[in-house]
């Protein structure tokens, strides 16, 4: 991948939340061969999505993302639109056989997908509702339907911060997971699970294409009434090219993970993930309360850090906010449903970049911490 | 918008079906900008969709849109995902309020819309069932139900290049129009309408995000099984920001937006659209059926022009298009339903370039022509 530098260095860090930060030399590469994709003469943003260029760019994309998560090979990978939100309607649309469903709702996005899957049947809620999301019940409290099509949870809460440590067991009931905001930043066995999917604006590439991971026994059921768009089997059997796909976006995806294979793989991005989470919760573990996270520690997730300062204190925070801003450290600013701050720390982030902030925080808590 | 030239011009030219060509000056722009999003720092990939920036970017497209669109007050402008398929299943699920719906079936196209129409309600087919689409059947024999939730058409057919050259009559039953090869390429009363749909990938931009443009009094009527990604309600409700958008797509159609209107607006596109039709139209008539395009000339599309060779010589389209490719014309083969040839000149056509293409068949004509 081209790593020339006679374009100018953007001078800011991103640590939004999503659309998140792409990794710098994936968008030179773009920016490069904008005009022309591959000798063609024709951009990327014109390119067939019947052509065997396009092909190629599915196929390679897949085989890469194969590699670097050990997918098996009784395993579509798909390519499909309509984000998250769209495969919230995906799945039930797809695997609700038995009319019912075990959600695990711990914060904002699976408490979405439970309530977009009540309009295809049966919602079973797994955990005892709760209104404020700083923990994960032990298992052994969960209430699991046997007779449940699947049980779906998401690994890794980006508004609140709390990402699963393990895989869930499920008793043999198909497992369905969101990783939308933590996918290849950490290994796992993807032999666990049923369907995994992603939107790609966090760690896999630009808004507007959403990864979908399928073991192929949960093919060939979805309701008659699911939108083609939405259909699992149609996609697979079409591998991802029934209609126009988002050519674009599956390209720089490809791109993304090319990057990562070349950059320690899973495993190297896993490593960095503890590397520079762990800095961040140290400042706020070594603050005195200054800093507070509130999700418990075990749960605490590696790409999403949100915290408060003070007593909630939003004077000090919006303080927090300018001095970083003017530092060129851009979207810290906490979701509104839970205030404070957020860093998120997603696999373009430098642990450079992350030592930064932590170093500011330090900064910040020493200039105003009154105790 | 920037017009640099120290980028390497491209040397070919893109009659593909869409993805089609996207304007030289918008790609260039895009290019140029591709690092730092109007001094944010941050690349468009990696913009958030709730930053103000974004904000601007949607709000300045649906402006531009409605101006050179002439489009009424009354009718909200979304983007949506799920292209032109996606749309196909969010008309009955959002209009199907009587249980039936009329469609006029010209080409696969609108084929396709009905039969996704099919689970949701039933469809009334307006026309007789032909096998080959060649010409749309008088008004005057068509069988319109006045109990139909909507009736649906598909402006433009791209694989039998048959084109409405009129707005049909439906009595008052609200009117849906799929305009996604032929939208921005001629005026028409968006006021006749309930709604009107187009994937970008032809006139519009890239693929990977689809236009809607829906009458007010149409929300707020979407059945209860209708995804959140397809709901016109929600996402008018959100103005196309309710999940992540396709942001880079919804920025390079701004830009395009703006580059009709300072090309002539869609006034001028129209004229450019009938003179570089005309141009291969004419070829083909005076070629004495060594060149045959088999739509009646009355629905002969301005956008997409099948035409086939002697007497469907495969061997000499083949020859066709051997000889057009080595002189950079591109993308020219017909839709294997149909076979033969197919000139698509979308508005990033051309004129000059579409008369390399009337030079080329000339010249092929004199050569090969044994009458």
């Amino acid at each position: 991948m081209s790593n020339q530098s006679n374009i100018s260095k953007k001078k800011v860090i991103n640590f939004g939340a999503g659309p998140g930060k792409l990794p710098e030399q994936v968008l030179q590469h773009v920016q490069k061969e904008l005009l022309a994709y591959n000798n063609t003469g024709i951009s990327i943003l014109e390119l067939s999505h019947r052509s065997i260029e396009f092909k190629n760019i599915v196929e390679e994309a897949q085989i890469t993302l194969r590699e670097i998560l050990h997918i098996p090979d009784n395993y579509k990978i798909l390519f499909m639109q309509g984000g998250g939100t769209g495969i919230f309607a995906a799945i039930p649309l797809n695997m609700m056989t038995t009319g019912t469903a075990d959600y695990l709702v711990t914060g904002t996005w699976s408490d979405k997908a439970a309530k977009e899957a009540v309009k295809y049947g049966k919602v079973n809620l797994v955990l005892p509702q709760i209104t404020k999301y700083t923990e994960i019940p032990d298992p052994s409290t969960w209430k699991l339907d046997p007779n449940a099509s699947y049980v779906y949870y998401c690994a890794n809460e980006t508004i609140h911060g709390i990402e699963f440590n393990y895989i869930p067991e499920t008793n043999g009931v198909p497992l369905v997971a969101d990783m939308s905001s933590n996918i290849l930043t950490r290994s796992f066995d993807v032999s666990k699970f049923a369907v995994i999917f992603a939107g790609a604006q966090k760690n896999i590439g630009p808004a507007g294409v959403t990864l979908v991971i399928v073991r192929e026994d949960i093919l060939g059921q979805a309701m008659k009434i699911c939108p083609t768009i939405l259909d699992f089997t149609v996609m697979a059997n079409n591998n991802s090219i029934y209609n126009t796909p988002p050519v674009f976006q599956i390209y720089v995806v490809g791109l993304v993970f090319k990057w990562i294979k070349e950059n320690g793989s899973v495993e190297g991005m896993e490593k960095l993930a503890i590397a520079k989470s762990q800095k961040i919760y140290d400042v706020i573990n070594k603050s005195k309360n200054f800093y507070s996270c509130p999700v418990k520690s075990d749960v605490r997730s590696r790409m999403n850090v949100p915290f408060r300062i003070g007593k909630n204190d939003e004077k000090l925070e919006n303080e927090f906010l300018s001095g970083a801003s003017e530092r060129g450290m851009l979207q810290l600013k906490g979701h509104r449903l839970v205030g404070g701050i957020r860093a998120s720390l997603y696999n373009a982030v430098t642990i450079e970049e992350v030592e930064k902030l932590a170093e500011y925080m330090m900064w910040f808590y020493q200039k105003y911490d009154k105790n």
